[in-house]
């Protein structure tokens, strides 16, 4: 892949048009519907409607519940939507057919993945996570510590970038790694390949966190060969808000696996509601109770887009957008202080996008006024996602020009932009 | 309240038309979208579609996620989504606002709840529940007592109708009981009011399962001084297939409970992203991860038409559809041997009866056949759910009538409604 590289000094709008008219994903821009005036960098957090997820939807609802009725389990294949669902995920993540199946949440998902995970070590007392993973990450595994721990909490070691780094903490107690592949606040991205070699080399089993990584930059999972992963489908992938969660595991541990949550719908057989607890073979034994098929229709919806997506695609013009923003932001910005805190090595960085400013939140405030959306995490973080589908290099040249006149105008020091005590 | 009964001599058609025409809820059949031809009778199953519930999930998708975005969070409430729909279903179950968050799946929230009960009653190492419990029940009690067990599993003593009974397993090793309030095989109802007494004479922690009461029977948590609750939406809520579970903790137990799912919608201050799990106060350091935003919003729908349902109103009904049926079967099906499993006392009855028939399986594919749509569970039962808001007396009155005539023509020994092994 040919990494692009942008001497802000040659760029104008009509540059930036030029490149979007010459880009092959440009079609997919009206796939999704976006409010008019509205430049969405948020898909890091939401991504947007899919045009025909509101019709499958209403089919689902119309036909498939108000007609069907209880004999849609069968006959809309309800019950197998988990793995079917799952089935159109595994190619955006480097998996195979029978290696994915839909979730609950993340959090429920990465709870199941660790504790199967920890499950394979169990004479291994350590599971190593990193300070600034996604604090959800860190809170469920604080849970499985002490479930798993017997009669006292397995340890924790927390890896960072100012130490310890991950072969400070890797030894023979190591029952399993667990870290988020692309970084919530700073968009830097792991090797996955190599992190999960130096992982299985010291015997420990590797857990990823995909949630912003999948639909955003390629994965492959396989390839890594890699034991467990989670991930989310209401970022890039445009499964709608709280849209389900994916649990991916190598085929190689279907059979091993013991997950925490066994639900009947996990069971190997159902219907024969048995008493004792047996799990199914394969990926099932992942499930957990009745999926949510309303929910798992929307993601249904959007991921028949992701299947005409080309994956190599979507990382060339997602380089290019953060490659054209970077350029942007350090040639029109930086006399206000603002840094770019995002990896600048390609291979670093996955597809947001983060810049550091004291007063972050106010100028981000007034950003979204001027209907640039992009969001903020404390303490001075402000992060724009890009994706590919929907956002274009007009937006991007758009966006820092936003950027530039609220901090030349000062209007973000306006009371109205202050922070409140609310989601961000 | 006055206990109906029939003398099904004495009834017929026009009988029930009357009864209906007399019926304060019958007005409540035109909020439900069911299809033409259609006797609904496994809304124990998966509840009817509420009418103005496309419209709204619809709008959610529309004007909620496509327009406002990330921005919905706030501006739309979602974040507060699984507090505010929770106290919508309180008033169904005898809880007080504050009490009730919606979660995952039934399992998930039986997860949840279990093993904070169960750490309220550290010292003591015995888990109760009914061999006839719905699986994902025991499933979820198996994986509890294995966590929480420490070096060797808690032990599970399972109590059954052949013995042993609550009295006989009770004792003061007793952690936690986990009962199903209503059986989803043969609608026999607890009095919770009395087992709740009696387990907590034995020191123990009670955990209800509803899911085949709420919006079936009034429940009154509170005022049987439970523990802990956990039910089903899309049953005979309507919330749609797959509908998140609620889950509901006694305030008094809010401060001490330790949740097993801990994930940050549970955490004290969510946004402050910090690396150790802080629970936050009351209900909420239930919730796991994002709710799932669509599909709660099909399930506030259907919750608007139960804000205007009377719940003895409902009560009446059902007592009276569930007589109605038994007399009807009992006059006019006995002599096939079809033998009603459903307690007579209604006392001890939800509303649902079950029918025992060796054949059952190809008679409810006949009667499937024919719109009367009722369920089957294995070896031999055919289950009824009476919906008091879309069902009627009429309704009743063909079922039956329907049953009759299959049995008479002996239809149901086509090969076409031999048993396949599908969900059923």
């Amino acid at each position: 892949m040919t990494v692009p590289s942008f001497d802000a000094d040659r760029i104008d709008r009509d540059t930036c048009a030029a490149l979007d008219a010459a880009d092959p994903l440009t079609p997919f821009r009206e796939r999704f519907t976006l409010p008019e005036g509205v430049i969405y960098l948020d898909g890091n957090s939401l991504g947007a409607l899919p045009r025909d997820t509101a019709a499958e939807v209403q089919r689902v609802i119309a036909e498939e519940w108000g007609s069907g009725l209880i004999r849609s389990w069968n006959d809309a294949g309800w019950f197998d939507k988990p793995r079917a669902v799952g089935d159109m995920i595994a190619p955006l993540i480097g998996a195979a057919r029978g290696e994915v199946v839909i979730g609950d949440t993340t959090s429920a998902s990465l709870f199941q993945a660790t504790v199967a995970a920890a499950r394979l070590r169990p004479d291994r007392r350590v599971i190593v996570s990193e300070r600034g993973n996604f604090p959800t990450d860190l809170y469920v595994l604080e849970s499985v510590q002490t479930l798993l721990g017997g009669d006292s909490p397995l340890e924790r070691r927390l890896i960072s970038d100012d130490g310890p780094s991950l072969d400070d903490v890797l030894g023979d107690d190591v029952a399993v790694v667990v870290l988020t592949h692309v970084d919530y606040r700073t968009g830097r991205m792991y090797d996955m390949a190599d992190v999960t070699r130096r992982v299985h080399e010291a015997g420990a089993v590797m857990v990823w966190d995909l949630c912003h990584s999948a639909g955003a930059v390629p994965v492959d999972l396989n390839g890594a060969d890699a034991d467990f992963a989670v991930g989310c489908t209401y970022k890039y992938l445009n499964g709608g808000p709280g849209a389900p969660s994916f649990l991916w595991a190598a085929e190689r541990h279907h059979e091993d696996a013991r997950p925490a949550l066994t639900g009947w719908n996990g069971h190997a057989r159902p219907f024969d509601f048995t008493v004792e607890y047996t799990p199914a073979p394969g990926i099932t034994r992942f499930r957990v109770g009745t999926p949510q098929v309303l929910a798992i229709s929307a993601l249904e919806a959007s991921l028949r887009v992701w299947a005409e997506v080309d994956m190599a695609q979507v990382r060339e013009k997602s380089l290019r957008l953060t490659e054209l923003f970077m350029a942007l932001v350090d040639e029109r910005l930086a006399r206000w202080g603002i840094a770019v805190v995002t990896p600048r090595d390609p291979a670093r960085r996955g597809s947001q996008v983060s810049l550091r400013f004291a007063d972050g939140y106010a100028v981000m405030q007034a950003l979204i006024d001027r209907g640039v959306i992009g969001d903020f995490r404390a303490p001075d973080l402000m992060r724009f996602g890009f994706t590919p589908l929907y956002v274009s290099h007009v937006d991007v040249w758009d966006a820092v020009a936003a950027l530039e006149d609220i901090l030349h105008t000062e209007v973000w020091r306006e009371a109205r932009f202050a922070r409140r005590a609310a989601v961000t």
